[in-house]
């Protein structure tokens, strides 16, 4: 994409509505701008990050083995009356009436309409396990709504649902969630930790949250250091046959701050870790709460009407754009981890004017096309330090960086966003490093 | 993926509140199931469907030129106040009050809050054009939602809209984005006849509907038969290079019924077409009605203040699974053109229960997938009549038909559900088939 033609509104200086780094981020770098409070629009270059962290989401929901759906925005208020939530949800619930006032409401989440679509179209233990999930749009009526996408009103979500014949095999499926999320959470480049949690509205007995460091966090954590090392990583991709490995995840400590108490802590101290975090995921395991409630049965083997147990497991899609960066930034702006970066690299013609330099830079742009990179590519004819300003704030993985003088000794430069750097390169040598 | 594990609940009766082909369809084949009164859940094969229309509806998006972004569904009352539509619009406006007493509302489209993102963000000529859209839920308090998907509240629509510096840019736009529905709709495997169209709430004096052809389409159309025809189609690729051969097809006659009057009919009768047609997209350039009433300006070459020239683009998009059903139907079922079908091959083995047979089918299934090729494979253990009439009903452009008798000769039976015909063909040759 040449910047001359693209929709990048990037500001220079700090928005004062924002108080938090990545609020105050996204608006300068162009990625989305507030149309109410807590709620916004998304500009191409934060739609496209959106889309890669979905993207990964979804990979790992589907290799997890859950199916997607996609439920309405707009659900009728019996259902939630059913499971008795209608009046304890509150404010936070954005209720509608429509023309023939009839109560609706836009929803926080699915659980009573998808233990709906469920009590309709499944009726026997041969169909179970069902894992389903969608990616849709939500809305919270927060209060008092801030730090832009992280605190939003509506907001992008993954929910799954969970329906298992009995609390066992729901335990497995909840275990097997687990592990999709710290394989997401790992792909995305964040370090998760997950959390026992209280179950609060959703109700249930077993929940975690999940937990990404950042500096700028919310939250403080302490927790079992094996918890962030790299062997735990590695070994995520065997979790899933190893019920042991996730038992043993399990049992390590970690808790918010609220919850830690020093002198009772089982962790010696050696091994105590502690650091911000910003919740980006939970998951439920709430046994029969809406299945006894809206009556979702199914025929067992032994041909009785039993209560499916069932789970839910959310990820803040669109918190996790906010949550990324306040994991990823320095001074200059935003440090994209290449897994979601919108696009890998920035190309920065230093003269826009100068007839060779764009040639060479045009013909740079196309071969890192040709070579399937996606670019960004600063044609304007702006002074080099706005850009090379403009490239740092927007935080694309790598810059090359295109000059006459360099072009004279056949070499442009390359630097990585996230050290700062450099390296010079001949334009062949540059397409096959970015390659790689 | 296998059927056995598919959330697919597919009817054998007819659903008594279904009227028109194509909702009956939907819920027979599992696509959509209803949450409220002209509200739809999409359950996994639907939103393959409707993610296919939505990328190919993208990719024409993006090849026109126009970026993606996301605005929110919930839109405050105020830029409606300013366009003047707030109270203009009426009950189809589906209006909430928040917890604090702000008025807002569902969008049912989004022309004031493009132009407020817009004239907040380009100031200049030399931003222009722009051309913005995006593919968001909408909604519609429809006073009697009826025919599914078809006219239902909640529903996807793609919506851009352009921002030009005059007239005549405008107009070559709204020119460029004709052509990029044409493309669109044949993409999809249909007939798209353009029919100049009145401009209603939207406002301006240029407008055309698009209506694709479906025998059981609501509308009735008139139509020139040069319209229709594939030496037209050829010729969409070059069009956008041509502004002739779009004003020749504008200047080609096209009217619905209650507009054409037989006896002052342009087109001699031999070239005069009619048919059953249902309206998928809808264009417009209404000029400065918005960004005289909300301010949308930018400073020209001369350095002075102009309001700028808009047009909006709108395509149906849950209403294109639909339309496309109309179009691509028998009596036993769905038939999918291979643009958009969920999968391309429906894999059915006639005795699950027999070790060869479902060896045989479990190593077709690989290898297909292997070669990229979306497969269903009924692995379940039902008598092959109701497999037939499953597949059938869900309308998979190919079926393999994999029993002992076939197996014992070395080969399996294929059949293309479009025509009906069938082929017996070795594994082998199978897999290079349908690669083909």
């Amino acid at each position: 994409m040449r910047l001359s033609r693209y929709f990048l509104p990037t500001l220079k200086e700090n928005p004062s509505e924002a108080q938090i780094t990545s609020h105050r981020l996204m608006l300068r770098a162009g990625m989305i701008r507030q149309s109410s409070a807590g709620i916004y629009s998304w500009l191409p270059l934060g739609l496209k990050v959106l889309r890669n962290i979905e993207k990964i989401v979804r990979e790992e929901q589907d290799r997890a083995g859950a199916q997607e759906i996609l439920m309405p925005t707009i659900q009728p208020a019996e259902i939630w009356q059913e499971s008795g939530r209608y009046d304890a949800y509150g404010k936070e619930m954005l209720r509608i009436t429509d023309r023939h006032e009839r109560e609706m409401l836009y929803g926080p989440t699915n659980e009573e309409m998808v233990t709906d679509i469920f009590r309709h179209n499944i009726k026997s233990y041969k169909q179970l396990p069902a894992l389903l999930y969608h990616i849709q749009w939500k809305f919270r009526d927060e209060i008092r709504p801030r730090f832009g996408v992280m605190r939003g009103r509506e907001f992008l979500m993954k929910d799954a649902y969970s329906f298992d014949i009995d609390k066992e095999r729901a335990r497995d499926t909840y275990n097997r969630m687990y592990v999709a999320y710290l394989r997401t959470f790992a792909r995305l480049g964040l370090v998760a930790i997950p959390v026992r949690a209280d179950t609060g509205a959703i109700g249930g007995d077993l929940s975690h949250e999940f937990q990404i460091l950042a500096e700028t966090g919310e939250s403080t954590l302490y927790y079992d250091k094996a918890l962030e090392t790299q062997e735990m990583l590695e070994k995520l991709a065997d979790l899933e046959n190893n019920e042991g490995i996730v038992e043993k995840l399990q049992s390590l400590y970690a808790a918010e701050e609220e919850k830690h108490d020093p002198d009772n802590c089982p962790v010696a101290p050696e091994n105590l870790k502690t650091a911000k975090g910003v919740e980006v995921g939970h998951i439920f395991n709430f046994g029969q709460k809406y299945s006894a409630s809206m009556g979702a049965r199914v025929l067992d083997q032994d041909g009785q009407q039993v209560e499916v147990e069932m789970g839910s497991y959310g990820i803040g899609v669109s918190r996790l754009v906010a949550a990324l960066i306040e994991a990823n930034h320095d001074e200059d702006g935003i440090i994209w981890p290449q897994s979601v970066a919108p696009y890998q690299v920035g190309l920065i013609n230093l003269q826009a004017k100068n007839a060779e330099c764009t040639k060479a830079c045009d013909d740079i742009y196309k071969k890192l096309q040709e070579a399937g990179i996606e670019v960004l590519y600063d044609d304007r004819t702006e002074r080099p330090g706005a850009k090379f300003a403009n490239m740092d704030l927007i935080g694309l993985p790598w810059q090359l960086i295109v000059g006459p003088k360099g072009l004279e000794k056949g070499i442009v430069e390359v630097k990585e966003r996230a050290t700062g750097e450099r390296q010079e390169l001949s334009v062949d040598a540059i397409v096959d490093k970015l390659k790689a």
